[in-house]
C-alpha cells in the first residue's frame, strides 16, 4: 500500500469509532436508562480515549509528508486530515485532558445552576471553562487572534472580525424590520390541542415529504432534538408540545435538513474525512433552508395547513393565508431556540459579541450577566426577567462551546443566498410546494450543496452552489419581504 | 500506581469498551435502520479491532508478572486476565483474523441457505468455519483435545468427557419420561388472539415481578429474544405471537434471569474481569431456574392465571390446574428453541456428539446432514422433513459457537440443583409465589449466585450456593415428579 492508502485506511477506522461515539451519543439522549449514566460516562470516555490516541497517532505526521493525493478527492481528503493534525497537536495533551475532564463535568453545574436561577453558582465553573478555552484558543492560534481560532473548528476560513463586520451590516435592518412588525397587529394562533401521536405521524410525513431516507435513519423522541450520524445511518429526534403542533413539525423539518445534508454527500465519500457536512454554517444553512424558506414558505403552508385541516379537524384557523402568517408570527421573547426568523439572528449577534470579548479578555465573566442584560435591553427592549431567560439559558459556553453561535446565523445567511439562486433555477417550485412536492429545492440542494460533503471549503460550496459570492443581503431581502408582507409594513 | 493498578485501570477501559462494542450489538437486533447494516460491520470491525489490540497489549505480560493482588477479589481478577490473555495469545493473529472476517460472512450465508432449504449451497462455508474452529481448538489445547479447549470459552473448567459421561447419565431416563408422557393424553392449549399491547404490558408486570431493575434496564422488541450489558446498562429483548401469549411472557422471564444476573453483581466489580456472569452454563441456570423451575411451577401459573384472565377474558382454560397443564404442553418438535423441558435436553444432547465429532475430525462436514438425520430419528422418533428443522436450524455453528450448546443443558442441570436448595431454605415459596411473589426465590439466587460474578470457578459457585455437589440428579427428579404428575403417568 501507498502512504496515501495506509493513511486513508487508518483514517477510514478512525472515522468508524468516531461513528461508534456517535451512536453512543444518540442512544444517551432517546433510550438509554437513566441510571446508566455513570457507567455511559466511562465508556464514553474510554472511546474518546481511543479517538485522542489515533489523531496523535505520530504514524500520521510520516504519511502526510510522503503521501501523494491520487486526484483532487484524495487533495480534500489531505487537506482536512492535515488541518485537523496539525490542529490536535497544537493542543498539549495536558490541556486536552483537562478540557475533556471540565466539560463533561461543567454540563451538569450549568444544568443544576440554570434551574436554581444560580447564576453565583455557576460563575467559577464558567471561569474554568473560559480560562481553558482561552488557552486553547492562544495554543491554536500561535500569536493570533485565539477566538479566531476557535471559531475555525467549527467554520474553516472564518474570522471574528468578517463575522463582526457581517453582523453589524445585519443588526440596523433587523432591528428596523422588528420594530416596524412588533408595531402591528400580530396574527392569530392556533388553538385546540393536538395528540402526540398524531403529530408525530404528520412529522413521520413531513420527513419523508423533505426527502427523508427512512432506510437509513429513524425518528424519535428527545428534550432536545437533534440529528446524529453520517453516511448510512443517519437518525433524527423531534419533541412535541400538545398545543404547539408547530415544535414538533418545524423541529422535525430542520433536523431532516442536517439529515438530508449527511445523508446526501457521495456515498462514495462514507467514513472519510470529506463524508460530512463540511462546517457547522453551512449544516446550518441546509436546515434553516428546509425549515424556514422552504417549510414555512407561503407556498408550502398551503399544502400544510390542508394536511393539518384533514388530521386535527378545525383548530381556529379560517384559511391558507391566515395559516401562512399564524405560522410566522412574530413574537418577542427572551430564548433563543424558541425565536421567530425575525428575532433570531439577534439572539446570535449578542452571544456573538459577548463570547468574543471573553475569550480575548476584554470581558470578563464576573461581568457577564451585567454585559448579557444590557446588551438584550437594548438591542430587544425588554429587562432580562431571570438567568435562566437570560445568560444561563443556552448550554454552549458550558461544553466549552466558544464560536459555535456564529455559525447559526452564518446558516441563515448561506440559507438566504441558497434558496435565492435556486428560486431563480426553478420557476415552478412554488406550484409545486402547494401541491407538497419540495424535492425539486431539495433536489437542487443535494446535488449543489449536500453530496459534495467536505470536498471544497464552507464559503466555496455556497459560492458554488449560488454562482454568486455569498452575503447578507439575500437573507435580509427576504425577511423584510416576507414579514414586509405579512404584516403590512 | 502499583502494576496491579495499572493492570486494573488498563483493563477498565478494556471493559468499557467491550460494553460499547455489546451496545452496537443491541442497537442492531433492535433499533438499527435496515439500510444500516454494511457501516455498521465496518463500525464493529474498528471497534473489535481496537479491544483485540488491547487484549493484545505486550505490556500486559509485564504487568501481571509483576501484580500482586491486594486481597482474594483482586486474585480472582488477576485469574481472569491472566486465563484470557494466554488464551488470546496461543491463537496466531492471522487465524484469529481469518475467523472474525469468515465468521461474519457465515452467518449470512447460513441464514441465506436456511431460507432456501439448501445443505450443499451452506457446506462449503461450514467446512471453511469448522476447519478454523479446528485449528483454533488445536492452537488453544496445545496437544490436548481442542473440543475441550473449545467449551472453555464458554463453561472454564468443563470437559467434553465429563459433559458425555453427564450426558449419557441422562439421556435414558429423559428417552423414557418423553416416550410415557406423548403415550398418554395431551393436555388443552389456549385459544384465541392476545393482542401485541396487551402481551407486552403484562410481559413488562413479569419482568418486574421477577426483580428486573427498570432504571438500569429497558425492554424492546427483538425477532430472536436475548439480554445484553453488565453492570448499570443491561437490556432486555423479547417477541410476541398473537396467538401464543406463552412466547412473549416466558422468553422475557428467560431474559430476566440472564439480565438479573448481570444486575445482580456486586456493583464493586462493575467494569473489572468479575463484573459478567462466570460462564454459559452458570448464566442459564438463572434463566432456565426463572422461566421454568419458578415461572412454570404449579404455584406460580396459579398467580399468573388469575393475571391472564384479568387482562384477556375467557381463552378456552377452565381453571388454574388446567392453566398449568396448558403451560407444561409437551409435544414432539423439530426445533431447540420451541421444545419443552422434556424435549430440550435431548436436543442439546445430540448437537453436543455431533459438533465434537466435528471438531475431533471424527465427523466430516460433509456427512453432518446424515448424522443429524439418523440420530435425530433414533432420540426423536420422526424422521427430519427438511433442512431447516434439521441440521439447518441453528445459528451457531455459522458462528463457529463450537461448545457452546453443552451449556444450555448444562444450564438446566445447574438450575436443577439450584432450585432444590433453595426450595430446601424457603419452605413457604409456593404460598408466596402463588400470590405473583417471586422475591424470596429470586433474592436467594442474587445473594447465593449472581452477586459473586466471576468471583468463584463457575462449578464452585454453584457448590457454594446449594452446599451440595452439583450433578444431573435433581434436575431429573424434577422432571419426571412434575410432568408424572401433569401426564399422570
Amino acid at each position: 500500500m501507498s502512504a496515501f492508502e495506509e493513511l486513508m485506511a487508518f483514517q477510514r477506522q478512525t472515522e468508524a469509532l468516531a461513528q461508534v461515539a456517535g451512536r453512543l451519543g444518540w442512544d444517551q439522549e432517546t433510550v438509554m436508562p437513566e441510571g446508566s449514566a455513570a457507567q455511559r460516562a466511562e465508556e464514553i470516555g474510554a472511546l474518546e480515549g481511543v479517538l485522542h490516541a489515533r489523531r496523535t497517532d505520530p504514524r500520521i505526521a510520516g504519511w502526510l509528508e510522503a503521501a501523494q493525493a491520487p486526484d483532487a478527492v484524495g487533495e480534500a481528503q489531505l487537506r482536512l486530515i492535515r488541518r485537523s493534525y496539525a490542529r490536535t497537536m497544537k493542543v498539549p495533551a495536558k490541556l486536552a485532558e483537562e478540557i475533556a475532564a471540565t466539560m463533561s463535568l461543567a454540563q451538569g453545574v450549568w444544568a443544576e445552576c440554570r434551574s436554581r436561577e444560580d447564576v453565583a453558582g455557576f460563575l467559577p465553573t464558567l471561569r474554568k471553562v473560559v480560562d481553558l478555552k482561552r488557552a486553547e484558543g492562544a495554543a491554536l492560534a500561535a500569536g493570533g487572534d485565539p477566538y479566531d481560532a476557535l471559531v475555525d473548528d467549527y467554520e474553516p476560513g472564518m474570522t471574528g472580525a468578517a463575522i463582526a463586520a457581517m453582523f453589524d451590516a445585519m443588526r440596523p435592518r433587523l432591528v428596523a424590520l422588528r420594530e416596524k412588525v412588533l408595531g402591528a397587529e400580530a396574527p392569530k394562533g392556533v388553538v385546540g390541542v393536538f395528540p402526540q401521536e398524531a403529530q408525530l405521524a404528520l412529522s413521520r410525513e413531513l420527513a419523508t415529504v423533505f426527502g427523508y431516507d427512512w432506510s437509513r435513519g429513524r425518528i424519535d423522541l428527545a428534550v432536545h432534538p437533534f440529528s446524529s450520524g453520517s453516511g448510512h445511518d443517519v437518525r433524527i429526534t423531534t419533541r412535541v408540545n400538545e398545543t404547539d403542533p408547530f415544535n414538533c413539525f418545524y423541529s422535525t423539518i430542520h433536523e431532516v435538513g442536517h439529515a438530508a445534508y449527511e445523508q446526501g454527500i457521495d456515498a462514495g465519500y462514507a467514513l472519510t474525512p470529506i463524508g460530512q457536512g463540511v462546517s457547522m454554517g453551512v449544516h446550518e444553512s441546509q436546515s434553516r433552508s428546509y425549515e424556514n424558506q422552504l417549510g414555512r414558505s407561503s407556498a408550502f403552508t398551503g399544502w400544510l395547513f390542508g394536511r393539518m385541516r384533514e388530521v386535527f379537524g378545525d383548530f381556529g384557523i379560517a384559511d391558507a393565508d391566515a395559516f401562512y402568517k399564524a405560522v410566522n408570527r412574530v413574537h418577542p421573547g427572551y430564548i433563543r431556540t424558541e425565536a421567530d426568523e425575525v428575532h433570531y439572528n439577534l439572539h446570535v449577534m449578542m452571544r456573538f459579541d459577548l463570547e468574543r470579548a471573553l475569550i480575548r479578555g476584554e470581558l470578563q465573566v464576573e461581568d457577564l450577566e451585567a454585559a448579557w442584560n444590557d446588551r438584550f435591553r437594548a438591542d430587544f427592549g425588554v429587562a432580562v426577567d431571570r438567568p435562566s431567560n437570560g445568560m444561563l439559558q443556552d448550554v454552549h459556553w458550558s461544553c466549552g462551546l466558544f464560536g459555535y453561535f456564529p455559525t447559526y446565523t452564518l446558516g441563515n445567511v448561506y440559507a438566504g443566498c441558497l434558496v435565492k439562486a435556486l428560486r431563480a433555477d426553478i420557476p415552478g417550485l412554488d406550484g409545486q410546494m402547494e401541491r407538497g412536492d419540495v424535492s425539486a429545492a431539495t433536489g437542487w440542494l443535494r446535488e449543489r450543496v449536500q453530496r459534495h460533503g467536505g470536498l471544497y471549503e464552507p464559503r466555496d460550496v455556497v459560492r458554488r452552489a449560488c454562482g454568486f459570492e455569498p452575503s447578507e443581503g439575500p437573507l435580509l431581502d427576504y425577511l423584510e419581504a416576507k414579514f414586509g408582507a405579512i404584516y403590512g409594513v
